[in-house]
């Protein structure tokens, strides 16, 4: 019942009514009040909660200390992202300490579950922010000065809460204190559907990027511009979405346009400019840099029969992560030969690999949806997942 | 030198300096400078200003009676539009006059110059509002209730300018003392440069309207939802615009996707819808309505392979406008044999065609582009087209 109690608490906070998705963005109210659950959960339970320099939650079972175990996730979310994206590894972290000590299990070295800021990037930009900044990943120059989309600094939003702006940046002394760093997450693929298991160990995550398009070409009047007169970005931008597509198809990677910005956007005007972003992700960076290629090529051969203009730039991109492999089969031996999988999608796991010896459970998602409001997993894999921590960290902390 | 100098004075009225565009939109402060120099040009030259119930400007040379010959356009713009597209026909109406008063030419019936508001409908959505509420081709109802990008609505719009929103509708006591309407305009595509003349003259305007594509389908994450697994509406929508433009060329017609909004338009997201504007014009009404069928036929067949969602609305519609044929050839006749051509562009003149005698002239435009900054024409041509009009007002109001 306790994850079942704990859910429901934390269910209704940043929930918006019509399109029934989160909308949780950190330093924020509802971001607020997310991180008022924790606390208030963290000390319900004996644990000592803190918070670090970069604004991320530490709950203690036991005094803070080197060779840690350390669980957790993230409360925020993207614009309209499901309830579980985040909140399942933290509200399973509660639910399996619960779940230890009901059954007298009690940690020989430091257990904490911890809660990373800005995982989703969805108010500054910047993907898994908080566990950057503590590993170093991004420089605190750079993180104070990204902006929200009204323009409000990262230091500015942190300082709004009573943290020192000027304190964010590495925190070498807390990270070189965990031991171990296992995060739970729901899947957000159907890997597990199809292997039959509600629980799985992460084997990689996919290295991915994020490119720029920027389709140039003539505003115009569109009832009286000729057809052969056009120099229409909206031509190869479409093409472009097809192409890539298409090449990722081929290659076995992914490839999506998401976000788009046309200039003016107007009805009757041909567009001067397409502003496009292309998320590609493979399971080797081998491949990655060839659909990439292939995409960027077939845009500028476009580009070149539509008379405009075209040029790539790349935002972000994350090498592959590979998790320490006597871990993940560590955990796979606890839970009795559990499938290992990988994934395509980003987390603070990915970020704290490059550190600490790092694993990740997911629970299996019946139809694979995330980022959305109808992302799903069904109680009995949840509590199978709450079962699967409680036994990895009693093998990791409590022996 | 009249035409230069009225010309340079209102240049940079309403001139958006970043772009280099206009951004003159009905019953704001551009706008207003806008009236307001054309009211000091009017009554500078004798002329009689009156603003009539729907806000159009009427400046008459001699008293205002049936049978008049009336001239003029717009001085609105839309959105980083050109200087010529409007104001051209208003500058040129005006030198006109001081054309035909230096050679001695009074007019024998009443003589008017009309400058008609919201042309572009760049504010309230509506185009030709002011010439539509003028014939009642809109009802004032309607109109009274039509709102801005702010949510400002028309009635508080022209209140706040003096005039009485309960007055706004159909005038047709001043429609019919209208005995015919010329309007100039600067050519909106390539007719005239192909033929090597500076002015030609209208034969029709092009059907044309506007269609709402809203494609639909599953947000889901970018980097984690297998490809087969996906509903992304964005393919969908981007294989319409290439099947958009392929069906335009082979009818001889034309087809625009200038406007374009996609949810949640976030980087790491599949869409879970793709809104799109078709803007569609084509020589007569059974084309249009062939190509318009043709390519909402091709995006449902798209929509079946990609598992989305799509439906169509027609936002806009309007027929075919034939000017009538007898005055065409009159103007074509005083200017000495003149190239006759079509438009696909709209105009208050095919607002009025449905009501009284109407033509219009169209001077050259070296690169044929229009509501973009660029939009453009040569001195010569611009006094070719006033030397044009007067000949028409000469021809038609002094003998």
């Amino acid at each position: 019942m306790t994850f079942e109690k704990l859910w429901g608490d934390l269910l209704p906070v940043g929930r918006y009514g019509p399109t029934g998705g989160y909308r949780r963005y950190s330093w924020t109210a509802a971001d607020a009040e997310c991180r008022a659950w924790f606390v208030e959960e963290a000390t319900r339970r004996g644990l000592t909660v803190e918070t670090d320099r970069n604004g991320n939650l530490w709950a203690w079972w036991g005094a803070p200390g080197p060779g840690a175990v350390v669980t957790g996730s993230h409360l925020d979310s993207v614009p309209d992202g499901g309830a579980f994206d985040g909140p399942l590894g933290v509200v399973s972290a509660l639910a399996a300490i619960d779940l230890l000590r009901a059954r007298g299990a009690r940690p020989v070295r430091p257990l904490a579950v911890a809660v990373f800021v800005e995982e989703e990037g969805a108010r500054f930009g910047v993907p898994c922010l908080g566990s950057r900044l503590l590993t170093g990943a991004i420089s605190p120059e750079r993180a104070r000065g990204l902006r929200d989309a009204d323009g409000v600094t990262l230091a500015e939003a942190v300082a709004a809460y009573g943290l020192d702006p000027d304190a964010l940046g590495p925190d070498t002394e807390r990270l070189r204190s965990i031991g171990v760093f296992v995060e739970l997450h729901v899947e957000q693929g159907r890997g597990l559907v199809d292997l039959g298991a509600p629980v799985g160990v992460a084997s990689s995550i996919w290295p991915h990027g994020r490119w720029r398009f920027d389709f140039t070409g003539e505003a115009n009047h569109a009832g009286t511009t000729r057809l052969e007169d056009r120099r229409d970005p909206m031509l190869t931008f479409a093409n472009t979405v097809l192409a890539a597509r298409k090449k990722a198809r081929l290659a076995g990677a992914l490839a999506t346009v998401g976000k788009v910005h046309v200039e003016p956007n107007g009805t009757n005007a041909i567009p001067s400019a397409v502003h496009a972003w292309l998320d590609a992700r493979a399971p080797d960076e081998e491949t990655l840099r060839a659909v990439v290629g292939e995409i960027v090529q077939a845009a500028r051969e476009r580009a070149a029969r539509d008379g405009t203009g075209f040029a790539e730039t790349c935002e972000s991109y994350t090498p592959v992560v590979e998790f320490a492999g006597d871990l993940r089969d560590r955990l796979a031996g606890v839970l009795g030969g559990a499938p290992v999988l990988p994934t395509g999608a980003g987390h603070d796991a990915g970020v704290l690999a490059a550190e600490v010896p790092t694993a990740m459970l997911f629970v299996r998602n019946p139809t694979g949806v995330s980022h959305a409001p109808a992302e799903h997993a069904e109680l009995p894999d949840c509590l199978a997942g709450v079962a699967a921590l409680a036994a990895v960290l009693e093998d990791l902390g409590c022996r």
